[in-house]
Order: structure tokens, then sequence, then C-alpha cells
């Protein structure tokens, strides 16, 4: 099974040991991005996978190319066109204090700056099984809904199976109102396969009804397999965050076409916020490539979400044998 | 509202990552003291702050103004003189194990040399409408005592408010009993405007007795109002440390001449112990300066003293945006 | 009192701030090891140690050597022979993420090497008065067997106190069967006078039974009893570990002769979990050496272990007062 | 006397010892640009110095201006609009391996949209005696195009002294051809009293000829007083740099409306080479300042061009002492 | 055109700032050996190369895979087996004092253990076109060699080029005599046709006589030839280093069967002078590919091998653009 | 032959990679001195050595003995005192930019405040052979004067060997004019055996005069000579600097009753400046303690001061192997 992502490569900075911008010199550079997180965490499992984006051709460039293949991500789908790369700056938080993200111009990166035109998608696309698309790329700018409107048709008319995120950001989207972008959704899942989002991006964004006749357990079920119909959707995923007083709970939920089941919860304790989400999604994809049943793939997926908050920065570097022994273990603290 | 405040600059030198003396030899060096806390812990508010204190005319030194403006402090006022800058070095405690802190020489710094006549106080509280005064410089040396007297008596005569912190330490007054350090505060406090402490400064220190015949609730306000009357001051601050179990939490609380006022106790997780103190203070002037209400300046302040535990180094560098987030959203781990 | 430890001096390879081998290329180097950790625990607390190994003629054994002299531990009885030191990498957990030990050859080190004809026992021995063996010596090669065979033996014929550690790791010893190893301990045993060690290496390893006649709390006892009138052992002792949800407590136990006594558990919060059970064993022999009771001894060490697990490296570098200072004011977190 | 400098202010990401970007994830973060680079500078030397600038409303903005004051320059004309800074990554080079200069987006920055309307110049001016202006500024945008021609045809009208640096880089031109850029340039130097420049600015960019009936020293001179006398600059200056084998050697040279003076060359060695030409300016523009000869000023600027190479990041941060130091005792390795 | 590259991959821990084993506690990890040096340079200039080895199945065995692919060359040939890397201390000097290299045992590593029915060389071979085999192997253990012969003899046959650099090191070799590697050495030539070498390889090891009835020039010209006609070796390769005073240069020199061309000598300035030699094997190798004249490889090699000493690590990592614009442009410091 | 050595400990603070004060946080602490300079040298080469001197009783005090063993340096004679350790800080200068000392207050440490009282020197005296003093105490404090004082004649009384290094700084004594400094040195020399200084010592501080009528090679030695009938003194050595061009030289030279003799000039290729003197006085000691010829003593003195401006920090931790390496094989870069 070869496994392609459509996204972009940002550029992480983040202080040392919890300090903030003004109190440090010092930076740690990572190579990030919803895809590459993905792809990264699903090489770490076993499986085959390539990026597809676009880099600047110059040095930094050439160093996001290296971070990615050490990620173990093939890059030979990378192209080179303009002359950034989007970043972000991470001060992590501590205990009551949040970590804050602060965005660099992202939309004037090669990859918010390519087209459809800027890709060889029949080539790429001949070579692979399954692509991931993330919604961001619906956010970005007119050229990445572009790419991934030309990306998505393609996969889905050659048969390859298409997976898509909402990851529906309003700050991303202050310039296009609520209607413009639902419009871009609703013209991206007809040709998805597997989803994930929540029920807000149902009901705020796609703006469809909750049935309150129903009881309270059954409205969101009911919710996503309306929505999961109407997209002909194979599998809709997620997670629930729930607090009780300053503990943190993750539980992760799974859809087919006919059932929905739910993980237990997971207590989360907190190394690094960024790009845990995208451990749960890794999880879910594995059990969906290899044919797991809905509770095996959730439970696995829950505790790699569960691991992927321990590790620094935003990719979850966790291999099987990892969440299994966190799955069979839990109390374990130290393995020799 | 200019505000300048009257204190040491030390040295603060830290290993990193929790490591020990005698584990490391690489050591973080910041500038800290309690005026340079509160001080641009209100620059980041948005006020506009000066320093007044000494410091040697060498490479140290002009280190030490740099990273004072660095912090949003003005440093027009810091003269030089002397060869010396007391230090401190902070073994960062972790769980059951507390943060160590071992002082330097601070007697032969240049600020501990300089008397009154080191400074230019009346051209200084022309420009300026407050000033904090630290209540370690009337332990610290015979020089800092006159130093500290002739400023607040010129500021009281000239109309200035003048703050004032107890920061009682038994440690730095071995040499001196008790009863002499009494007779300092008690020539300090005619001064003075706005004054943070504890019942335990105004018992033990003052020798001012409690009123038993009080049911418990009111002893603490009676002897807070009778030392207030005494003085005329306006304002009298400070927190209560409290513990359960493993966790601990923070209330602060507030007086003026007929109310008492305390904040929710919120819990502390703690990064870096040191300073946040000052958190708190730097919040309570806030309030006084721009006229809130005593709830309203006891809640903010409450929470920047929460915040400032989470912070490296002594100095809060909070802004009234990520307070006001703290108060709002209490629960929110990660901004974007 | 002069103590001597004979066991291997590891390099420790740790990643910084809880990141990944594959995340960092930056690597802080230790030397560590079973005796290192006792004697550097007990140089702290004002006894004179001494290290019996084998160490490489070569740049990085020198280094070794400097690190255990900085750690308070005397290094004239350090051969050289070997071209090797064993070594590992420890990838810090956090949270439910555990911590990860991956060894390096340590069979072919200098230490893993050495039999008792590399060492000059006679005269050693001559000159302490209390000797440690780690049982990890039984584990790791023919000829750590044998150096700990001949130096126990002359030991106790010289009328030394000899403390033994069974530190028995199956993963060590999956060439050699358990029946294989049981035969070594039987072996070293009769040799010892203090003896580390759980209820398990009692029953798994030496293959003795528990008595189920007798009410739970006395089956324990009684396991002990019997196995230390049989080698004639003076006193045995060891920590129980026990979870609370996602709590951790450490309970210390110290048996002589005649009488058994607990520690009341204690919470751990944890830094660095390796080597913590080091500074257990420190702080119940610093008890032995100096004739405490079994109260004031256990206590003290359970006291020390839970600190251990508050300092970065293997090595408990705690005070005397430090310990005493967790005794008596536990809550304190910041000391000036 | 009051300095301002007009400019941008960028991010340079440097990754430690001579390491090239994809060897390090360690990258060190300074503030720069030719306008801080001077003016922190004529801090150092005692001037009282500020920049007109914009900065996004963020974290890094605010880190940046942190940053701006620790470097002794006055930041309340820095405005804030956008949502980026433009950024360098510096590789350093070592021996034969030369530094890599890499640029993310400059253009989309802050500085880079912002035009004359975005700043309060009449407000600025009056506050000032001198403003420096970066040719940079004239290839960047139309924006920026726009906000230098308002800001000299203001200063120069109101009688402030303006001083202009060409700074003519090919590489950020060229969407525009050269004759565009001349226009600019000769739309600008009506405004200005000094300016900093070379041969080559005046023939290659304005297209001046060069009298060869001269004989070769003087056909330079006589170049550069028909370029002052157009149009009616004060001084002009600039430097040589001359290599011989593996020494390079830097030479300065200043001019007034009648004499032509050099500085002695002086051997470079280099430890950072960007922004060193940034010491020689400011060099100049202290002793245009402060009416220092021809001859001392350019002695003075050329010392502290050299000292420049040898300081780590863009800013030269040299004092007066080190300058005359090295100026009068040139082998003196260490200063006690 | 596919190369691959058989040899070992070691970690090289090198302490910052040139300072020694015993000054710090700060390591940087890298992995090297000839083969991952040679390949990754070769990839950065476009080739495609994967490598050939075995590392442990553990943390450490992955980081060095993931390290491995960040450089360039594919790691799907790398098999798993043993328990260990071999490694070397690095201490960089600094003038006078030599960089002293500390090698940990290498014997034991799963390279050192693995013999040819280790690898699937036939698979491998099948896809690749050139191979490169270092030298070591020879040395390393008994294994080690037998792997080498039979990937040698098996390339040779299958018709693939098969290129071999001598990297003869008497220190590896102490148990063997000269008369056993010279007959090891005879073994493998035969299956050679390119190599890397000098004439006291030639003399010394193979103990071929020199002709002194020839001119001093023609000697080495002669036994080289003698060397390439005996083993039908079609490239000849290698280095001569010489010092003038405190200058160093390097020259590099390439036979074919009838010529012989020297490079201009280019004089080396340190950084790192692990490693450089295969900077020059490198250029050389590129070369041979793209059937440059002797003369352009030679002068393109060297220029490389320059370079490589100013690289931190083993690892070359320039590319064609940095080797040319050496060969261009050597003076030009600064590149934006 | 066991050497002690009497003087005091301070802290370096260094920043990293050449950066000056204001441009890092982040430093470097050793702990220097001349005597633990020597000593740590000395035990190099294989001596046992043992410093005389007093700590704070403090966690700072603790790491400085940690960091002294850690050296080889014994720490028993090291008493506690007094809550102070002198600083300096160590910006290291770059080709033209000098190393600029900065020290932080020395008189009122532990060491400055402990005169002869503070020391059990009879005890020590009767366990060594030779004490090394440093020339630093006579200008240190009264205390200081008194403590080398005592020491120095119970030494001298008692047989054992008394080295004295001048080490004069006018820096040191600006309080004190030269008269009294001289009155100190006279009291001194005669109880010193073997003395390190330079001619300007003999001149300028003990107003010896030179006999012109002498040719110019023969003044020196002929004042030497005079001097060391005086005193009585055994050996006297010193080095010459000479520059030439942008060259460095050192020179060694040492007396004995009789003979003169000097090393040839060495080239100085600067790391790190401070201490290196130290080294050359480490190689004296250690011939005159060996009975080495004054050549073979000069001449490897020479090469470790050589090699000791190559090692980071003060003190020079070179081998004998090392020293040895350097005079036979000068041209190797590389060991292996």
């Amino acid at each position: 099974m070869k496994i392609a992502a459509f996204g972009e490569i940002m550029m992480r900075l983040t202080p040392p040991e919890y300090l903030m911008l003004e109190q440090t010199k010092e930076l740690r550079l990572d190579f990030t991005g919803t895809g590459v997180n993905i792809l990264s965490n699903l090489a770490h499992f076993g499986c085959q996978t390539s990026l597809i984006t676009n880099l600047p051709d110059n040095r930094i460039g050439e160093a996001a190319k290296a971070s990615i293949r050490q990620l173990g991500i093939q890059d030979h789908w990378i192209g080179t066109t303009g002359d950034h790369i989007g970043s972000y700056f991470a001060e992590m938080g501590f205990g009551p204090r949040p970590t804050q993200v602060t965005y660099q111009n992202r939309r004037n990166s090669s990859f918010g700056m390519s087209d459809g035109s800027n890709y060889d998608f029949d080539t790429i696309l001949d070579e692979i099984d399954f692509v991931h698309i993330c919604g961001i790329s619906l956010s970005l700018t007119e050229q990445t809904r572009d790419a991934a409107f030309v990306l998505a048709k393609k996969a889905h008319t050659k048969g390859k199976k298409v997976c898509f995120d909402f990851n529906f950001r309003p700050s991303l989207n202050e310039a296009h109102g609520v209607a413009f972008m639902k419009e871009q959704y609703e013209k991206m899942l007809p040709y998805c396969d597997y989803v994930f989002g929540s029920a807000r991006d149902l009901t705020d964004l796609l703006g469809m009804s909750i049935d309150e006749s129903l009881g309270l357990s059954s409205q969101f079920e009911d919710l996503v397999h309306r929505f999961m119909l109407k997209y002909q959707i194979k599998n809709f995923a997620g997670t629930i965050r729930q607090s009780d007083q300053d503990k943190h709970y993750l539980t992760g939920f799974l859809f087919d076409s006919e059932h929905y089941v739910k993980s237990a919860p997971r207590e989360i304790i907190n190394l690094d916020r960024i790009g845990a989400g995208d451990g749960y999604a890794s999880g879910i994809l594995l059990g969906i490539i290899e044919n797991w049943t809905l509770i095996e793939t959730v439970d696995f997926a829950t505790a790699n979400g569960v691991l992927a908050h321990t590790i620094q920065g935003d990719v979850p570097l966790t291999t099987r044998k990892q969440v299994r022994h966190l799955m069979e273990q839990p109390t374990v603290d130290l393995i020799r």
C-alpha cells in the first residue's frame, strides 16, 4: 500500500525549555505540516509514504527535503518553485499558560503559490493507492484550492482512495465568509472516501441540522450517518476532548456506514500539544489500510494520539511497538 | 503615569533542565531584582517605567543595562559606581526537591555601596508620578538604607506616590536583630501610600497584636486596618499560599481604608517559583494606577501571579492580553 | 569507615529535553553504574569511597576517571585494560510514554573482560572496611563472575563487610537459564552480610517457597527471615512500588535477623527514574555504617530514594542536609 | 544630536559553529538590518537613536522590539501593521567556503507593505536632527520606495540632515531593470547630504562616465567630485576591499566637496562578514556628527569596520574605547 | 547510474567548540563511515545511492537509518542483526594541537559480525551499476573480509563496476601482520575497476618495487602503471598532502591506463579534517560516472576535497554548485 | 613527590562562540586560578597534587570542589569560610579584537578574607614536598598576604621546596604603590627556591639596575643571576612573547645558578590565551621535580605552553604524551 499526502511543509521555530520568544536567541528548527505528520507516523508503522508539495529551490528548501527523508518520507514528488516556506513560532505553554502559536506569512509560500498546473498528478497517482488531503488547502490560497480539487477529482476518477481532513480554522478564513468556505468543502467531499472532522464541522460549516427529536446519545450518530450517506463517505473519524478539573481526556470515535464506536477515554499528559491530532489520524488510517475492526482501529488510534501529546514537535514518531506497549502495559515507566 | 523603582539589579545564574550546579558547566544568565521584575511587567502592561539603581562601569554593567532595556525599562537613571553586581545561583527544584537559591556577595555590590548621595533623586522625582521601594534596601547595607530613606522622604514631600514592599527576610538580617529592623520599617512607613506585606510582617516584625476577642475571620482584617490607619496607608496587599495534598493555591487580598477583598484561590503549577510574587504586585499596581475596583484589581493580580509561576526566570513578562485570556478561558491550552 | 564498590562504569548518553534519539544530534554524556551511584551518594554523605573497576587506557577512559573523581569517588584502584566502555542511550519518557533504555555492547568492555587476575584485591581489601558488589557482575560475563566471586570470598575471609545487590535482570541472562543463575547467586550469598533484593528474587530466582499457611502479612516476613537465616545475612532491604491512578508511591523495607520495618509510602514525582533505586540503597548503607535504628534508616533511605527520582542522571547527588530537609519540611519549595 | 534611521528589521537565523542548515536543528535568532546595525553602533558610541519601521502586531514583532531596545535603540516610532518579518538564513563560511545567505520573503513583510501613509514622518522629524535611509528601500517594494521618498523630501524640506546608502543589489532588482532603478536613485539623491557608495554605483547604476584623460589615481576622485557637485552632497564615503594571497584588507575613503582621504589598509580577519560595512558607516557618521577631520574620521571608521568583522552577527557592538584601543595598541590580545 | 557502497556505519561523538572529552558533557552525535560519506556526497551531486550494511534492530539502529536517509542515501538494503554500532570520539584539534580520534569497539558491531551470508548481494547487484568497497572491511573482522570478497566477486562476475579504496591502517591490523593483509588485498584487487590509494600502499603493503633507474618524476607514474596493468585497473586516484611552514596544500592525482594528471595544489584550511579524503573520492567518482576528462575530474575532486575540510563532521555535503563556485570565484567570501 | 599550591579558586564565566556579554544569556562556568591550573597540569603529568585554599560552605563551594577533583587535584585541604568566590567574565577575542576580562569582586571572597590562622599549614606541610605560591596573594588583601608569608616561612623552615610566581599586576595594586609592593616581594623572596618572573619584575618592581656596560645579550643573564644570588634562588624561569606581522611566538628561558638556556621560539595559535602561562610553568616544574636537564625542561615547557594556548579555558590539560607528540611530530594534525 503506497500512501501519498498533499500539503504544506512549514518551518516550526521553537524556543527551548518553555522560554518565550523575548527570552531567548536559541530556536529549534523543525519541518512540519499535517501531511508530514501523518506520513511520518505511517512510515514509522512500516508504510511506504511520499509527500506531494512544493518547496523553494534554495538551501532552506534542500534542508526541508533532507528533514522529510529523515522522517521516513520519500521526497521525489516534491517540486521546486517560489522562494518562501511558511513558518510559525511555538512558544510552549506550561500549566495554565497556553502554548502560543504565531504564524508568519503562509500565503506567499512555494506551496501557497502553486496551483494544479505545478504538479504532475497523473504520474503521481499512477504509483499510489491512497492520498491524504488536508482541508487547510481549501483555506490557504486560490492556488492551493485549485490544486486540491484537481488532485481529488483525478484520484477519485482513477479509483484511488481519498482521505480528507476538515481541519477548518476560522482564523485562516477571515477574508472569505463561511458561505464561501461551505461551497469549497461541498465541492471536495464527493471525491472523498475517508473523512476526519467533528460535529461542529457538519453543523456550523456545512449547515447540517441536528435532529432534536432523537435522544441526546443518538443525535450525533444520526448527524454523521446522514453526512456520510450524502457524500458516500466510507469512514468518518474524530476525537472528543474533555476536561475534569485539571485532568484532560481524549476519546476517539469512528463510523462506518452502519456502525459507530468510541474508545475509552484516555488521560492526556501534555509535552507538546501541537500535531497530536495527526497522531490520532495516523492510527485510524493504519487500521483502515490494514482492514482492522472499527474498535481495534479506534483503540489503537486513541493510544497513539495520547502518545503524540508526549513527543516534542508536531510529528508523531511512534512505532507500533510503542503503541502496543502503552495499550498492554500502561503503567510501565521504564523499558530496558 | 510614569513609574520608577529603586532597587538592586542582580545576576541570576541558572543551570539548564533542572540540573544542579555540580552537574553542569552551562549557566543561563539573567538580570533580575524586585524593581526589575515589577517594572518590566508594568512595561508589558503599557506603562512607562524607569529603574533607579547603580551598576559597575564595565562590560557586565553594560550588559545588565542592555538587558534592562530589553525588558522594557528605561535605563537613563542607572548610575555607575563600584565594580560588582550581586549574584545568585538558582538550582531549579522538581517535585519534592525544592529550588535552592545560593547568594554570592550582595553587600559589596555597586548598589549595596551606594547611599543617597549617589543618586540625583530630585531630578528623578520631578519626572515621575510613582515610585516603588523594595524592603530589601532596609536590610542590605547602611548605604542602601540611607538611600531608601532619602528617596522615600523626598518623594513623599513632593507629593509623589510611594509604594513599599516589606520583603522582610530574616536570613539577610542575622547581624542586626529584629528590634533594629523594626525601627527601620517604622521610619519608612510614614512616607508610604501603598504597601505589600503579610500578617506576619505586622505581628512578628512590627510587633502589632492580634485582637483575639474577634472572630477568626475578622482578626486579620482588624489587624491590617489598624496598621493602615496608623501609617495612613491607602492600600495594603498580599497573598496567601495554601496547599492541599500536592496541589498548591494562591489567593490574593487587597485592602483600602474601608474594605477588604480576596480573590478566589487559583491553582499554582510551578515552572519557576522565584519572582512570582512580583507578578502579583505588578497586577495590584496596575489596578491602583488605573483606578480599578478592588475586586477587579485583586482578580487580575492573582491571575497574573499564577502566570508568573509558569514563566522561566524571575521576571513576569505577561501582557494584559495573556492575563485576560487566563481569566476568561482558563482551560484553553493552545492559541493559534 | 572506608567503602569500596566493585562494578562497571558505563557511559550514559541522553538526548536533551525529552527528545528521542532520531530527534536530536545533541547528547549529554554521563558516567554511571550501580557502584558509581552508591559511592557518589555515600561520598556526598561524607564517607570515603573508592571504586574497583577497569577502564580502557585511552582518552575516554581518562574522561571517565575524571568524572568519577568529580562525583567524590577515589580513582586509584581503577585499572586499565581493554579498549571499550559499555554504554546505553536513555530516551527520557514523559507521562504515559516510558523511558526507553537501549544498551550497546557491555560484554566486551574493559570491565566485562576483566577477571579476578586483573585486580589486586588483597591490597585493596587491606585498606577498606566495606565492599559493595552488584549482582550485574554475575550476569555479565564469565570474567566478571569470576572476579566477583574472588573478591567476595577474599573480603569475607579477611572479615570485611560484604554488601550484595541482587539486581537480577532476565534480559541480561537469556543465554544462561534461571537454573544457571540460581547457582551463581547461591555461590555468592554465603559471603554476604547485607543484601538488597525483592520477594521475587527469593522465589523466582532462588526457588524458595512461600508459606501460604501464614496470613498474607506474615508470608513476606517469614520468607525473608528464612532466607537470611540460611545465608547468615545481617540485613535485607528493598523497596515496594505502588500506583494509585496516576500517582506512584515508594515504600522501603528493612530486616535484621529479628525485626522487619517499613517506611511510610512516599509519593514519587519522576524527573529521571534511572538509578533511583541506588539512592535508596545508599540511604540504607549509611544507616548500617553508622548504626542507626532500623526505622531511622528506612525512613532516611526512602526519602533519599524519592529525591533520587527528582535528579537528572543516574547518580543520586543528595546531601544529608537535603534529605533531612525533605523529611522535616516536605512542603517547602524554595530555599534561600 | 538625535539620529533616526528608516529601514527594515529582519530576522537572521544562524546555525551554530559553522554548521550548514541540513546539519542542525539549532538556530540562533537575531534581529538586524542596515538601520538597526548603524543605530546600535551609534548608540554604543553614546548617541541617542531611534528606528523608523513597521513590525507585525504579534509575539514576534514584540520580540523584535525588545531586541532593538536591547541594542540601545528607542522603539517608540516603530509602528505595527501586517503579519510578517523578512528573514534570512546565514550559513557561516570557513576558509575557502563562503558564507551563504538565503533570503525568505521580504516583500510581504510589515515593512515591505508600508508606504508613506503608514508613518507619521512630520512628528518624527520634528524630534530629530539626522536621518539615515538605506537604499534597499528603493529596491524592495513600491511601498517602501514611496515611504523613502516622502521621508527624504520632508526631512530635506525641514532642514534635517539626510544620509543615504546606495546599497544597490542587482539580485533584488531582477524584475525592474537598471534604467528603472537609476531613476529611483536620481529621485532620491537631491534630498541627500551624506552618501555611502562605490565607484561602481556611480558608473554602472547612475551611468556616469570616467574621465580617462586623467591619470588613474585622479579618475576616481574626479568621478566622485562630479557626482557630489551634481547632487550637492556634503560627504561621500565607502570602502575598498583588497586581497593579497589569502590575506584581506580594508581601506576606507572619505570625500568632502574639496578633499579626498584614504585610511591605511587594515587586515581583515573574519568571524562574521555580514553587516561589517555598517560598522564602517557608523564610524563615518560619528565623525560627521562630531565634526572630526576627514582623516580622523576615516581612520576611526576603518578600525571600526575591521572590528565589525570580528563580532558575531550583523550588528557592530563596538564602543569608542574598543576602537581607540585597536588604533593605539593593535597587538594586545588580552585586556584585564 | 545507481551506486551502492558496502561499509560500516559508525557513531561519531564530538565535543563542541574544540573542547576535549574531560571538559564537557555535551556531545554531538553523527553517523558516518567511508561509504556514508561518499554516497551522501554523490547524492548531493544528484546520484541515486544506497548503502549496504547491517545495523542493530533497536532505537539506535533506527536513528542511524533516519540519519542515512537525511543524508540522501536510500536505506532499504540496510539489514538488522547484532546489538552494537562501532563508535569513535573526535576531540577536535586547534592549530598545533592535533585532532584526537579514540575508537570504541568496532569488531563486535552489527557490521563487524556480518559475513556474506547476512546480505542478499544477488538481489542488490541486479539493481545497481556501481559498487564501492572500503578497504577497512579487509582489516576489520573475518566476517567483513568474507562479505567484501563475496560482494566483489559477484559484482565483477555480473559485470558491475567495482571501486575499491585501500584505506589501509596499520593500527587496525596489529594482530595480523602485513603479509596476511597483503594476501587479502591481492585477493580483492582482481575484482576491481577503480582504485584509490597511495604509492605507499603499492610499495609497503603490496611489496612492489620502485624502478630507481627512472628519473624521480617518472618513478611514481611507472609504479602505478605497473600496478594497474597487473590487476587490470581502469583508474587509480589519490592525493598528496604537502606543508610549507604553517600552510597545507592538497594535490589530487588520477591515472588511466595511459595517462597521469595532477591538479594544481590548493591550500587547505581546516575546520574538520576527518572524512575530507572521502570528498576527494566522491569528486573522482562523479567524473568517472559522467565520463569527464581526467583533468576536469581531478580539478573538481581536489576543489571538493578542499571544501570537505571546511565542513563540520565527516560527511562532505557539497553540491556541484558549491564546488563550481569555488573553482570559478575562489575569493568570494559571501554569497547572497 | 607531593605538590601543593596555595591560591584562589575563581569562577570563570565565558560566553560561547566568541560572543560578547550583551549578545548571549548562555555562559560556560569553569573554576580556575593559577594554583588550579598548575596543579591540574601536573596531575595530568602523573604527580599527586593538592590545593590549599578556602571556599564558601555552600552549593557553589561544593561545585567548585567537585570541579577541582575532576581536574585531578585533591580537595581535602580546602577549608570553608565566608560566602563568596571571586569571579571573572571572559569575552573571547577574535583576530584583532582582544579577549576582554572583567573581574567581579575578588577581595571579599572566602580566599581573600582568609589569613594564616584560617589554615593548618603545619599539618599540610608535613605531608608534602613542594609548595607553589602565586604572587597574586601579595596583591589581593592584607589577609592573603599574611597567609602567604606564614606558609612560605614555615615551608622554608621545614626544608620544603617553595616555588613562587611574581604574577605582578599593576591593576590589582592601584591602592598601594609600587614601593609597598616591592617590600612585600622582598619579604617573600628569601623563602623561595624556584621563581617565575620577567626582567621587568626585577627592574620595575624590585628596582634592580641593568648593567649597560655589558653587551645586550649579557644584560639579561647578568640581571637574573644577580637576582638569584641575592635571594639564593635555585631556578628562575619565564617566557618571552614576540610578534612578527600577525604571527606570534613563544620562547621559554630557564636559569640555574650558573647557566641560562632558551628554547627555540614556537609559533602560538590562539584558542584561549588565558592561563597559557601556567602551562609553561607546569612544564618547568615537572622538569625540576624530575631533575631533567635545563634544555630538556625548557623545551618541554615551551611546547606545553604552546599547547595551552590551544585549549579552551584556563586549565592546561595536556598529558606528557601530547607534549611529546608535538615535540616529535609537529605537523601531524590527526591522531587515530
